[in-house]
């Protein structure tokens, strides 16, 4: 049980439903995974999240299998270990890989790695580099 | 200056020299940055450093814009400065367009949220999600 | 059994004792939770902790409910998942409410989004800002 | 500047604009800061988040100046600069006192070395504080 | 099971083997932990993760118990769980006694409480640390 | 200047004073650094601090400069750049070679990769290990 308690379709009230509905429709399931039967307590953050996640990981200039990487390499540096099974699992879905997998954990283990040394460094920015992260 | 000291191509010896030449001929580039300069006060810490990155970066399952734009991630939710802006000018190098860019920040600043949300409400995974995150 | 083990309180020595009791007397609880028989294996950890703990937690210029909620707030963010549960039972017990939790998680989750955001995009701090959060 | 650059208020199109002026009447402030600026390089992004924001951190069941306070417990365990300065700025504009900064910042401190603890000493959670932490 | 699969050394290739018996003779143990039997699924991540680890913690101008311990200050720190239990595990073999332990602990909360506090006062760095920091 | 401002000596109230007389002449030096000097806004956040990190920096089962460096790494791993400065500059005053820092570097280096991979990975805790950790 999720601090708060989970809220079931049948016990929700008609803007919990409007929303569990658009999840399984958008996703092309039947079923709604814990995460938002414990937001649903709250309806104004489960419909917020909602739609902001879904916004954020359509189809756009990056594709939603890339993004769904993304999302996991941030919960893996967070230690969101819900986080990195649900997402792992999108990917999965979405057509990661095992070979795919391993890279993604290979460069976020090297990245974790890197920051610390830089910062441990404290190596200041190269004029160059800060340039090329901001020219058109 | 970083903590400890820069170590310059011309003040360099033989096996940094060795490591600098080829961050050079690799990135075909002319020049080294900081990073590789602080680190090479160590040079058994530059040489490992060096070769993991070559390795973890190169094209293989994930192609290196998609691995730049995952290092961009982790160094976000981190915190690097230097990480963000050396990684962001490689991601912009290597052909990640602005639209790519913000689409890469709005995915990192939602897994940041709903990490939180997941963890504040100690959600518990969902038996379906465990298994599909590590089906064959 | 946690890393180093529990001390009781029938195993106590008297100046872990007197400790204890003065937790029980304080919270007007009739137990010690896990956290303070574990720093008991040493002393000195234990009532230092303790000490401070007691002396950052009471009334003052914030309310211990706001106190509690703002301990849930950092918690949520590490990811220490015994302090998530054993703050947001203290914060319960001092009044908050279902809306209060689920507006507290609301804000823990935005603050993450947008941290990561400024940061991603590396933006400058505003002078009037620098100067707004200084001034008397 | 940021990494991508700042849009401002006269060569911004008329969904930022709208924003803007959003922003500003809903501050009773006559200009925007330079974050609401970098992800207006991003029109969606900017929309999205202001909405959420603006909904987020409105007056309900916890006032304005505790979720300010909560926003920088928050964005002090993460290590955002700009946030810090800017929430600090938004509770002292909201009425936090320096007595109340102080014990903001000595709960903030508490709790990052109590996290520490008990995840250093792999302290299990009892059962009372499971259950306290989830009871109507 | 980890997200992937475990190898055993059984169903190993050759490569796998070779780096399970180099960890077996270099530990003087008879069996290979979790950690590799996961990373095993990605032989080059093995390999080179072996390696450096092997490299990095060897005697050199710190021993190795010192090297564990700081390994598991950084490992609670970032909250990881396995990590922290198997560093104590080997700092424990290496010859930490409880008090140390207790020691390690406290420094480790007491740096997580006063990065806080640094963090959340924006304090600036003197003139006379930062060159301190630096000087042969 | 800090959020909040310094406290000079001269303008110092006695509780104030006797707690930066106790930090010159317990460090043997005839200045007090910045952070001190912002903690004294809040005479008891000052003093409550400065007791435990004397407390606990002190000589014990861990020498004081084994602690400075088990102190930078977690400063390393939070990010928090005073105080990587401030901890390395106090470990080189207590005999932390260059060489020593290489080694510290590379471990909370290593460390932060494979606390990602494990955690990436989703590891289970091998039995052996977890008493391995616990045992007396």
């Amino acid at each position: 049980m999720p601090i708060s308690r989970f809220v079931e379709y049948e016990d929700a009230p008609p803007e919990v439903r409007a929303v569990y509905d658009d999840i399984m429709a958008s996703r092309k399931v039947d079923w709604v995974n814990n995460f938002w039967k414990a937001l649903a307590q709250h309806p104004p953050t489960l419909k917020r999240t909602w739609e902001s996640v879904k916004e954020v990981m359509a189809e756009g200039a990056l594709d939603p299998l890339t993004k769904e990487m993304i999302y996991v390499a941030v919960s893996v540096t967070n230690g969101c270990e819900y986080c990195i099974n649900s997402h792992t699992a999108a990917a999965r879905r979405g057509g990661m890989t095992p070979a795919m997998h391993a890279e993604l954990m290979a460069v976020v283990g090297m990245a974790n790695e890197t920051n610390a040394l830089v910062t441990g460094y404290q190596v200041e920015l190269d004029d160059k580099l800060y340039k090329a992260a901001r020219e058109a």
